[in-house]
């Protein structure tokens, strides 16, 4: 270890850009550290705006990131970017082409930008992604940024993180508000019509008015807003509409609600693993586990008897 | 209870209809029962060969199924088919149609059909899909299908059940082969295009196949198969190409590896299960519990601090 633990969080606190850097380092390498310097921040937490950017590839999320992060620091506001990339070949160029055009925001001291692969190939939020936001939170970013191409699970997980969830759509994608569909459009807080000067983009209003004349349960309703991202136009309607959500959320208390079941999700998340690596790790040391697994997967034990079998040799004495 | 738990594992082993629903009914309900009639069943499941199918809505899974069915049928097999509705209110009508359509099946004995909702509004599998895949197995189907609309997990829930996972698409859809995307093409083992009659059939062949020639890690090489499934087209073809499949994963030791995988993901999920609900019921019957989240939510108590609570205050012993 370079430097003490609690130094680096420390350090992270004043946001000391190579401390932040390494701190994330430490967390998407799960190193055994990366837990004491996540408790030792946690309590400094709870203070940036959290905002999820979700949309199909090809529909110009990072240059909508950018240009908000443009704006906000001109208001003076500090920005936390977390970029999601998927670890799909496929995608990996228009990606990387994506963090090239941030650069402009290299030399700026207010942006962060860190990019995540996630684990699997579908695109869900790296596990870890809830904790990098917790560094750049204690790391006092006013805002922070969270960037995923949109498959399934990674809108869900975004929503879970996230005070205000955009969902980015393209006109003439059609098709897409068929397929990218149902479920998924139910997360978003604000759609936003990127390319909004392309043909179809009237067309895609009403076809989504008609899809939210659906939706109404939290009494929120779900603006639509057109922007142009790439020549800055909408982009200052998106910000005040984001602001609108922050308005809702805080009359309606559902920031603490939403508080309370993040808290209880972390708690729930973190305890299942502790068990889970205290018990498996002892019964991997007695030897026996992967003659376990071969018996159930030859069926001569069930999984329910495997579980209790490691269950009741569990000896906290040992620990 | 009507009737004794191993009575009902047993005639869900003779494959009375009531029986399996029952049992299915107890699954979903999540009733305390349930685990101990999955754990009779365990030991005589590993039999029906496992299907999974998977697609943007529209792209007719339903009628495939259904047309897949009837040939399996006139072979003689019994088919069990667990149909996943994303419980979205968008699509259930559509989804109903299909329900009503394959009505014909109702009165083959041969043929099982249940419909499950998902929990969560994206359409990943139900958590208990794998649990009811296990009773239709016992209950002696020779084939059991899985048919998920696809939205990102349900997709990765469908590869880690089925042994042979098809994904279907429609031509005219040629965004989504970007949209419905990269992470996602990769699951499949077999490519189904269906409504093969429309036009964009050879553009969707040929897109197809430039993305499949980045994506040779098995040494399966994955076919594209046309289909007209409400002319039943195609179909006899699609059959022969799941069991080409089938030769492969023998040929290769891939059934073991993947029920190795499979009863290894299981033992860790229920032990996680059994862990955290007996650690947490302990807990919350301190009456505490409600109290903890709180001052996690309010950063007075990290979530590692709350988890170490947890655990050292177990005590085995009142259980």
């Amino acid at each position: 270890m370079i430097m003490p633990q609690s130094d680096l969080a420390n350090r992270v606190r004043q946001g000391d850009r190579r401390a932040i850097a390494r701190a994330i380092t430490l967390i998407e390498n799960n190193a055994s550290e990366s837990e004491s310097i996540l408790d030792e921040l946690y309590q400094h937490t709870g203070k940036a705006y959290i905002i999820g950017i979700t949309g199909p590839p090809g529909a110009g999320k990072s240059t909508l990131v950018d240009k908000l992060t443009l704006l906000l620091r001109q208001e003076g506001r500090t920005v936390g970017i977390i970029a999601v990339d998927p670890t799909s070949p496929f995608s990996g160029g228009a990606l990387l082409g994506d963090r090239i055009r941030m650069q402009q925001h290299s030399s700026d001291r207010g942006v962060f930008i860190r990019s995540m692969a996630t684990r699997d190939a579908l695109g869900g939020l790296a596990p870890t992604t809830y904790k990098v936001v917790k560094v750049l939170d204690a790391a006092g970013f006013d805002v922070v940024i969270i960037e995923t191409v949109g498959v399934g699970q990674a809108e869900v997980d975004i929503v879970n993180v996230a005070y205000t969830t955009l969902l980015l759509l393209v006109p003439g994608l059609g098709d897409d508000i068929q397929s990218v569909k149902a479920g998924i459009m139910e997360i978003a807080d604000i759609y936003v019509i990127n390319k909004a000067d392309k043909a179809g983009t009237e067309k895609m209003m009403t076809d989504l008015k008609i899809l939210l004349e659906h939706n109404a349960t939290t009494g929120w309703e779900t603006p639509i807003i057109k922007t142009v991202a790439n020549r800055s136009e909408g982009i200052s309607d998106l910000l005040a509409s984001i602001r609108q959500h922050y308005d809702f959320l805080e009359q309606h208390g559902l920031f603490e609600k939403k508080e309370g079941k993040n808290s209880e999700l972390e708690v729930l998340k973190l305890l299942s693993f502790h068990l889970t690596r205290a018990y498996l790790g002892q019964f991997k040391r007695s030897g026996r586990y992967d003659e376990m697994i071969r018996a159930v997967s030859q069926r001569a034990m069930s999984p329910y008897q495997a579980v209790h079998t490691i269950i009741s040799e569990y000896n906290p004495e040992a620990h």
